[in-house]
């Protein structure tokens, strides 16, 4: 499937990322329909021009006119809309995803997948902390990374589109790994983070801190502001390798506490030199 | 001492944050003057009109013809000047400091200090990962928090003169704290939050880091770029309030390990309900 301007594209499920997806690409001049859940999401959409057409049940007319597909749904509901609805799929249909995990859904869905149609997997980096469609913004693509998975399955061809896909959404970045890759450093850039900030938000009843605090308690606790259902399956989607981040992280917080108690000055200054060389390199892109 | 807009203010320290003082100062019409190691950050501060004079000692005039005297100094270092030079204050002089840390100076100094001279602690909760007089910049007052940290032995008139100080630089919220209240606060909104993003920046090797990240890792390692010189000082002058905290974290950190291991998903969502009602309520101002 060539990604062309007047191609016919279905997006499932219209939440905070599919109805951005639906934003960006209905603005650059696709063709753009979507189901969903909710009646009141698809209005939404429609209202706004972000779709052309929706429906709130798996319509074979959507599904079977579409030349690609991208599915914006929690990885469990993924795995089960294809197995019911994939008899539906045009042969040479492309389909793709946004799920945050990749190892749990990417090896199932290729299995369970229709030969005439293929699936190649992606992860845009970006979100914000309010979720459904009334947050969607596709200003959130830009400066952002978008992350394109595939396995030995895929095509060459496939692989193109998906990255022809971000660039048209305005990611900055388009690069690719392996499911493995993928959910090991999503492990440790995004989900380690979101523990962090969830325990450093609740570990603590002291009252009125808004009066006291800083810029610093304020960043670090952003994304505390979280969508309980999709993280908690995304964490246990992820479990091992998340555990291994956490585990890392707890023995180097672990080590820095001890440095403290045992008043080893020039240990802590060595790793805060560390973090601020690597803060440093983070910024210049290196 | 009363604040009027001809008061002799003189700054001990021209660092970030005495340099970003005398900007602050200055530009509202105070004479100010100041006091540093280096001859080359008078200069630049002379240059650009933060201070009329400057002194690269403890210069007895200067130090005489001051109201008011600010300390930015590293908290040793403030001990150190207090005990060899408080002679050349004036009878009725106030000083007060930015210190992040307070017990371990303001009953040390008040005990030592001149029986005719008050001093008033004070700490601006703003900062800039960069250090030193270049990066002055009185703006981070701005939507910024400013404690006072009395003690028995303070006057109602200069807790109000401290007030009104930081109320002339900008701030935007001023508040009284004791010593103690305000180390255990710090400990927690400050101290915590950079041994948590140090041992973030620090706890994996993973390189080309940037390729793939989101903004949630940059927001949790903005302050990982960080001065080890005044903050080993801080977290070592704190060491008490800082490891309880850092106890507090590491449980809650821990609980939240042990529900995703035993796939407690009903607890973490608890847990991510309770983070995302308490970041609701910071941003509200609660």
């Amino acid at each position: 499937m060539q990604l062309v301007s007047n191609s016919n594209i279905l997006i499932v499920g219209l939440g905070l990322m599919g109805g951005s997806y639906a934003k960006a690409l209905s603005r650059v001049g696709f063709h753009v329909n979507a189901i969903a859940h909710k009646q009141a999401d698809i209005d939404y959409a429609m209202e706004r021009g972000f779709i052309e057409k929706g429906a709130d049940w798996a319509d074979p007319e959507l599904i079977g006119n579409a030349e690609l597909v991208i599915f914006a749904l929690y990885p469990h509901v993924f795995k089960e809309w294809i197995e019911e609805n994939q008899k539906y799929f045009r042969p040479g249909t492309l389909i793709t995803d946004v799920t945050g995990v990749k190892r749990c859904v990417v090896y199932d869905i290729q299995e369970i997948l229709r030969d005439d149609v293929e699936f190649i997997a992606a992860h845009p980096m970006a979100g914000r902390e309010t979720s459904g469609i009334q947050s969607a913004d596709d200003t959130i693509f830009r400066d952002a990374n978008y992350i394109v998975v595939p396995t030995e399955k895929n095509t060459p061809e496939a692989i193109e589109s998906c990255k022809s896909l971000g660039r048209v959404m305005g990611f900055s970045r388009i690069t690719e790994l392996t499911p493995e890759k993928h959910d090991e450093m999503i492990a440790f850039v995004s989900q380690l983070t979101h523990c962090i900030a969830i325990s450093l938000m609740t570990c603590n009843d002291a009252d009125h801190i808004g009066t006291y605090t800083g810029d610093s308690f304020r960043d670090l606790t952003r994304i505390a502001n979280i969508n309980e259902n999709m993280w908690t399956e995304l964490f246990v989607d992820n479990m091992d390798a998340l555990i291994h981040q956490m585990d890392l992280f707890s023995a180097e917080f672990g080590r820095l506490r001890w440095m403290l108690a045992s008043r080893d000055i020039e240990g802590m200054k060595e790793t805060m030199r560390k973090s601020t060389a690597r803060r440093i390199a983070l910024d210049q892109g290196r």
